[in-house]
């Protein structure tokens, strides 16, 4: 597998735009298109939070059906969420007004993101739609401006994409997202936008998919809030002409691990520009006796606001550490627990054999200014492991979320 | 039921203390002692952490045998968590010292709340049960001094007395309680310290903290850290002369009820007093299905950062506490709820059918800047109802926990 630059336009037959809107921003992009000029195979996965947006209600409608998309419309500023049928009727004329202005019968997924409880300015959406199709580009830099044009509190746009060969013939899978707060996915995050040249059964795209979101989307928090809107879909358009994948193979086995390697990069990417974040939080636990249990440890550490209030002030409290293990709810020994933050450099071990070891202060809080701050614990219990990532919890957070919506 | 002054100390027969032993902090006290002049009964509940502190394995050990409590001594600065052996001993030696200084053979109890991972200055701390035992009053005023003895980063002492008639016997009960990080109790709160002169059998003292608990202290929250010290004993030590309470009665159920009210005042005043707090938030969900799941949506929402820092704007962003209730884990229909703000004199409805209700923006900032901001969602599905108590998430919260151990 090779990383290469750009995102959703590095597969073949993808092209993307983006436009100004005005929904609610200001001088800047606020929708994005991306359409495949072959049929694509689509899967999601979408939140699970029982108050849904209406484009996640509308997606997944989509993806679990043996239908091909043609194109996705994504649009920032408001999330079309707790909108009622208002909300839905507005789904569909965006889609409709993209398959005419395309001329494709292939489906069109949409997509929304921010305010919730208010309705979209439906004329504007169509206008934009309008505008979109008609600046579409495959170059990469259409890929990047599209990464930008969904942004909300994102101080970053968020691309990555990587090349695989498959029986001789180059696989490309690009990605984009958007996330900052609100994060905190239970099934796959706010928006993700993966495409694909890969030819590949519908089943096991979705399986990838699903398979792959337990470890990297579903490993990350921002603020604890699983948000109405969660929304991660891949499409895959067959025109790197692979010998198609239909069964659990050796070519499934390198798509699957290539799409890992978006995913988690595309969270991470999150994670650390997680709302007023200063520092990226990566919590590995070790010798955990069942995966599921290692996953929950991890998670605990990177929701506890007490550990993130002290990332922030680079303070080595890791008690409030051993305190978010202990609450997570997986039954462990304290005393059989190694707890050590791990630098560029060199790595000290704070806990060791039920209480703590002596460390220098002074090299404790290098460590913990670092760009990423990173934990490892082991709990000598066992073989399984997980990674989680979250972020420090800071000022300007507040700052961010106290008044949002004006 | 009648609300009198003082806590602790208001019941006949208990005696309270305070010290300033420099444990940690400097110029203040830091030390408490109650004592009772009669063995007394005892009953606790304690945190569901696995990572339990030195001091509620003590206690735990205690309260769960058929032993009589003389006092409790209690510290602030100094947690006493993950401190293995060495913390367990000291324990023993803290009691010890007790039993000698105050000449009983009962058992005593002890508490420990701040830094975790450091051990405890063990002679500072005999020093301070002496001059603790040397110093006992049974004055409102040293009841209250002793509550304040306790406190962390809390800003207001904690304490309250309720009276009632129990076959012509006047009972008293008084509470005091200390909390205001690491709140997110399970099985009950930081630390929580309730005398009464009632006359109960064990089983049912314990029977009656242990159900009052699930809708007072377990309905709270600062910031979702379940603390490893998390603990709230009783002791009832029959000196009001009612006839014992040996049965699930009607003087049972007169003695539940008084003691879920000093319980629920506790627990309020910890959430009011939240690091860094503005305002105390407090969510009544009503017409849900079962108890359980009014609780937990009531929980949900009070633990949202995102609704946290809206409340701290003064934002009436109402999609957030949807959201929360969303992802709560409940089941339910998003378009029959209906969603208020109650203030002092006046509710606005601001969902209701599935969306947005319009409403006075100036009237409802006006409504969140009150010192408790009351949310209330009927879901329209049944009889059960539920309140949960948190506060606002600040600045504040953040520089006190960016830098706790310094």
């Amino acid at each position: 597998m090779k990383v290469i630059e750009g995102g959703v336009t590095a597969p073949k037959g993808f092209a993307a735009s983006s436009f100004a809107a005005g929904i609610k921003y200001k001088d800047r992009t606020d929708m994005a298109m991306i359409v495949s000029s072959a049929p694509a195979t689509a899967a999601g996965v979408y939140t699970s939070n029982v108050v849904k947006a209406a484009c996640v209600l509308w997606d997944k409608e989509i993806t679990s059906k043996d239908k091909t998309v043609s194109s996705v419309v994504v649009n920032a500023g408001i999330a079309n969420a707790c909108t009622g049928e208002e909300g839905l009727r507005y789904c569909k004329e965006t889609a409709e007004a993209a398959k005419k202005i395309l001329e494709r019968n292939d489906e069109v997924l949409v997509a929304s993101t921010g305010v919730i409880g208010m309705q979209l300015p439906i004329q504007k959406i169509i206008n934009g739609v309008n505008a979109l199709a008609n600046s579409l580009s495959d170059s990469l830099e259409a890929g990047t401006l599209a990464s930008k044009a969904i942004m909300t509190t994102d101080t970053v746009n968020k691309q990555v994409a990587v090349e695989i060969d498959l029986g001789g013939q180059t696989v490309t899978i690009g990605g984009m997202c958007k996330g900052a707060g609100m994060i905190h996915p239970n099934m796959c995050t706010m928006l993700g936008f993966i495409t694909t040249d890969c030819d590949i059964d519908k089943a096991l795209l979705q399986k990838a998919l699903s398979e792959n979101v337990t470890d990297t989307f579903n490993m990350i928090s921002v603020d604890g809030d699983t948000s109405t809107n969660d929304t991660l879909v891949v499409l895959a358009n067959g025109l790197a002409k692979n010998k198609k994948i239909e069964k659990e193979d050796s070519d499934f086995e390198t798509f699957k691990s290539a799409l890992n390697y978006v995913m988690e990069t595309l969270a991470k990417k999150m994670a650390a520009d997680g709302e007023g974040a200063t520092a990226l939080l990566e919590v590995t636990v070790k010798g955990v006796d069942t995966k599921e249990n290692a996953r929950v440890l991890a998670k605990s550490v990177i929701c506890s606001n007490l550990t993130k209030a002290a990332i922030y002030g680079h303070d080595a409290n890791w008690g409030r550490i051993m305190c978010a293990f202990g609450y997570s709810g997986v039954i462990f020994d304290p005393n059989k627990v190694t707890l050590s933050f791990v630098g560029k450099d060199n790595t000290i071990t704070i806990f060791k054999d039920g209480f703590g070891v002596k460390f220098s202060e002074e090299e404790a809080t290098k460590l913990l200014s670092e760009e990423t701050v990173k934990v490892l614990a082991d709990f000598h219990s066992g073989n399984e492991s997980a990674t989680a990532w979250g972020c420090d919890l800071t000022h300007e957070y507040v700052s961010i979320n106290a008044d949002y919506r004006s």
